[in-house]
């Protein structure tokens, strides 16, 4: 009897091409839980995640689904797995989800983090996981600009992909913008994301925030429905996906 | 008129041979930040450190002094530093010091912390700062051992230095040892440590952690001044050097 599973993922992406597999070059995440869970099972396995992270981008909780030919144990698999997956991409959680479970159609929310250091240095031990602007930002202006960002809207003007088919139209919950002391982490929640989307948020953000663009222009930039109107692309290495919703998951 | 300067530094220690230089590999905290200073300065710098950090040790809290020939901007040469010190070292702090103040004489008190896994793998994002013990420890047992070990006492089974002609009486203040789920860290407060002591300690702590030894052996290690009563020497990637005290340094 076929099983499927459902887990969540934390990885650094700084040494890999993203998540989604390309050919057999095995540098990507995809690739590197396949190849795992292949030898770990003896048949072929795809893994679905709820969503590609690009090049660099990291995940705190990505949540992804396979199907094996059995039920494995799944303390045990996840055990081995962890023995078997390089030291940064690492199994959190592992259990048996139901048969139609797919991790990208039933996602409902998800959270990414964007960090900035405005600082003269990232924090040694962090520095992977931020982008160093070396500048002061407006946070407030920031907080302003964000919020005219957020609902259902088309956001064609933040979609990284120029030949983009289906509709470009997303909701967006929140966007939180905290300072820290010299870091600005911004905190985007909304139903799904455009490639490119919260890079480029975050990118536009910036840009408000060094008084490049007045915060009330999002509107506009909006409407243009076109991605010149935006800000540019913020560096992969600042982006963490935090973690996926699913219906049930409460509370979060 | 000669200047006396104090600097807290932070490092990654992963890729270096530890903080002390030898001859000129370019590998060591020390010597990056004599280069750096030189260049910047133009005049030959030598940077005394509190305490020598083993290769692969980190610190959150080194401090530093160093001498230059006469007043520079302290605000504008810690900028200057942290722009050509590579990414895993930071100045956090640059100040004026009093001509006589001492790094290492003048420490009142030095604060390491351990950092040891015990689930089956390590948080991929501080995976570098933790040793990887994968076993679960008795921590009421080990907080019972480390209370033995605290006081004036003479350190020499926790030396790793077989030859150490100079006195090994040390003062331990405190050992705490803090679970926060899998994550098992040791705290170590103390006047100051032997070469290796604290990594010993750790080492010690976690074979009493895996019932390899009762807890009230500690009194009959210490009174066996022989190192080969101790415990094995924990790895150095699971050492972090927290902070240094110094006169005046209020309540910390």
């Amino acid at each position: 009897m076929r099983q499927n599973y459902k887990m969540i993922l934390q990885y650094e992406g700084t040494r890999y091409d993203g998540w989604q597999k390309q050919g057999n070059t095995g540098t990507t995440i995809q690739e590197k839980l396949e190849t795992v869970l292949e030898r770990l099972t003896g048949e072929p396995v795809e893994v679905c995640g709820s969503g590609r992270t690009d090049a660099g981008v990291h995940a705190m909780g990505q949540t992804a689904n396979f199907y094996l030919g059995r039920k494995w144990d799944a303390v045990q698999l996840k055990q081995e797995m962890n023995r078997y997956l390089p030291e940064d991409i690492a199994v959190i959680s592992l259990e048996y989800a139901p048969e139609r479970f797919h991790s990208r159609f039933h996602a409902k929310k998800k959270v990414y983090t964007y960090q900035i250091e405005t600082g003269e240095k990232c924090n040694v031990f962090v520095r992977r996981l931020q982008y160093h602007l070396e500048q002061e930002l407006d946070v407030e202006a920031m907080e302003k600009a964000a919020k005219l960002l957020c609902g259902t809207a088309d956001y064609r003007s933040f979609c990284g992909n120029k030949n983009m088919k289906k509709s470009t139209v997303r909701t967006v919950e929140h966007i939180n913008v905290i300072r820290d002391g010299s870091l600005v982490v911004l905190h985007v929640t909304g139903s799904g994301f455009l490639q490119h989307m919260v890079r480029i948020i975050a990118g536009t953000l910036m840009e408000v925030g060094l008084g490049k663009r007045p915060w009330d222009s999002m509107t506009a930039i909006l409407e243009a429905k076109n991605r010149q109107a935006a800000g540019f692309t913020a560096p992969a290495k600042g982006l963490c996906l935090s973690g996926v919703l699913y219906e049930g998951d409460c509370g979060r």
